[in-house]
């Protein structure tokens, strides 16, 4: 799903900043909500839920406490909507590259795209790591990305006019076929070719079938080969070059290539920052999810402890148990637990009073 | 709520055996099914729940994880709806009384209604302990337990022609004499007295207008007076006396006793059982849940371990570290995960294929 905001200037301040929007990110934003903490959530991919909207998004999840079986998109869903109580700064699109304790307290925490928050403490969420967009490699190609490269299509770019070459072959890919040779004429591209190694796509029969329709009726090209390199003027790819089965080059002409070959998780960042790793997992105390570095919490598939299983009803547990981590760190001393059943305080921040 | 299924005879053998349906309780046994494991699960009370549903059953609870708000029955219900692939025995109404290890393996349960089971391994979910009617101690008052003096009564009791008095100030006694005043005419009660030591009660507005508006049309007699005593005939109770607020005794003649103190959680039984505890909480490995007796595992309220907080998002998470610990222990080796959404063998248990 869509994020409930889009990302929004960065102020200098925060009580929280939470890595990772997947169901652990998610629920730690409730939990810090209930602690009186109001949290900035980012995630490296343009939506939250994680691995539950990025790989399994449609299909049902039955170990949900209390939830028969829900989608994952549904439970991204229900977990977005049980905290716009506490209405988090969402900066989505955006990875977390540095996270670096300042001497007067607190953290700065910067991403990739130049956003900078300064917080009081860090909630890493990370999961496998930061989902990224796997790369089509070729000499050249990453100059032009964000203008004629890209690895995510706007559902509504006016392509009208444009040769546009798709190269990948699983779901994603032909997806992208379909969706861009049925898009509403006027914005459709005047030629959409598929660009594949060999002509078997791994993507779900119905959406074969569809793929299979639009290329009789001509809509979409395929065109089999490996991609050897790119063709270019001074500042503009002018076309894909493919070795075709037979071992021939053939250029494919185009205005816009469309890189569709599934996410990578990269751990990439969090390995750097310095916080003890045991088999790249972040090792953290059980009784507060604490790293190493005081103000430091990590939560969900990130970390490891004697017992961890890399189940979501854990995250949840774990996210608890780092807000009150954090709340009693913040604080000084224990804090008594209230029940929301029960306390006019939590109902408060609920809004539910 | 009324659970699935009424109690069945104890056949000898089970795999696992649940000590408590409250919300740890009852997500141990989704766990177990997982785990191939079925479970036989025993309550003191004559339904599901525990404390979610004794105490707080109509009250919204806002942090279960993905469930926006619902209410301790609600919860309750979607937990038993969760684990019906799983079909578990159910023993309620009945008390574990002893958990004793056998020289051939595995455990004798028995509860004091005189069932036994021998299973291989056993949960304890018991909260606070097991919820007991709060007894009103009068000489000789106990030999008429279960024939004219009761706890609870069940609704569609026939009352027609009886005296009935209700002992009791709180929420639980003013609804019970309500509820028998409004009873259908041909199951009335010929006459019933709300007995409490002063014309002062505690429960809701709403449910004290009705109580009023029936003491004025004269359906109930309220009698004020500490009860002192009962007055018997051989093998018959045929009063009760109480000592008004000017010090005079009076007997109130009866042919049901209905005491509604309320609900006390005894510890009892799980402090004899020889496992360690820590201010009444039973000690347990948290990467297991396991107790210092191989086999016996603890979740819920009824445990500690350091950062332990009573909530209920905890319990499902102990619950599942719990059933894995079992299972290994079982199998003797390390278990890999399976996730619901993938495997075939877990949609297989939950009859989702
Ligand atoms: C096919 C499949 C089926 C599954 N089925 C189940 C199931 O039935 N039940 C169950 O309990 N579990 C299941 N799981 C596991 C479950 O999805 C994970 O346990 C859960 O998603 C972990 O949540 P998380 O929030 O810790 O991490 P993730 O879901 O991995 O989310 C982490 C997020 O952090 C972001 N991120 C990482 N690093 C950065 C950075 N530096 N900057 C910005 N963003 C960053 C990533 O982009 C990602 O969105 C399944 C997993 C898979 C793959
Ligand atoms: C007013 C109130 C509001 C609350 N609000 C919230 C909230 O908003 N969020 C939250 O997370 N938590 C809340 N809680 C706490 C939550 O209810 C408990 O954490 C939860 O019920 C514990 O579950 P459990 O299964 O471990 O034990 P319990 O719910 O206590 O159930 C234990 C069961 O075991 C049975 N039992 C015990 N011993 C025996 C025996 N020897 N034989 C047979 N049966 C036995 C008992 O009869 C009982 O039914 C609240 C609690 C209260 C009192």
């Amino acid at each position: 799903m869509q994020a409930p905001a889009t990302d929004t200037p960065a102020p200098v301040q925060a009580d929280a900043v939470v890595i990772g929007a997947g169901p652990a990110g998610l629920f730690q934003v409730f939990q810090l909500g209930l602690q009186g903490l109001r949290a900035r959530v980012f995630d490296a991919l343009p939506f939250a839920g994680g691995q539950c909207a990025e790989l399994y998004g449609d299909k049902p999840i039955y170990d949900i406490p209390a939830i028969g079986a829900c989608t994952g998109h549904e439970l991204v869903q229900r977990l977005c909507a049980q905290i716009t109580p506490f209405a988090p700064a969402w900066h989505l699109g955006q990875r977390v590259d540095r996270v670096q304790p300042l001497a007067q307290g607190g953290f700065l925490v910067a991403t990739a795209q130049g956003t900078q928050v300064h917080a009081r403490c860090v909630f890493i969420a990370s999961g496998v790591g930061a989902f990224e967009p796997r790369a089509l490699k070729l000499p050249g190609l990453e100059a032009f990305a964000g203008t004629q490269l890209q690895h995510r299509l706007d559902p509504d770019a006016n392509l009208a006019g444009q040769r546009v070459v798709i190269h990948g072959g699983g779901e994603s890919a032909v997806q992208q076929a379909v969706d861009c040779a049925t898009a509403p004429v006027a914005l459709r591209a005047a030629r959409i070719t598929l660009q594949h190694r060999r002509d078997i796509f791994d993507a779900p029969p119905a959406l074969l079938d569809q793929l299979q329709a639009l290329r009789a009726a001509g809509h979409i090209e395929v065109a089999i080969g490996v991609a050897s390199a790119i063709v270019q003027e001074p500042g503009r790819l002018t076309a894909l070059e493919i070795i075709n089965p037979e071992g021939q080059p053939r250029q494919l002409p185009l205005d816009r290539l469309i890189v569709r070959l599934g996410l990578v998780p990269r751990l990439g960042p969090i390995a750097d920052w310095g916080l003890p790793l045991e088999r790249k997992q972040l090792l953290v105390d059980p009784a507060t999810m604490a790293t190493s570095v005081p103000g430091i919490y990590a939560v969900g598939d990130a970390i490891t402890y004697p017992g961890k299983r890399k189940l979501i009803v854990s995250g949840f547990h774990e996210a608890t148990l780092a807000a009150f981590g954090a709340a009693e760190w913040l604080a000084g001393y224990k804090l008594p637990l209230e029940y929301t059943t029960s306390s006019e305080r939590l109902q408060g921040f609920l809004g539910v009073r």
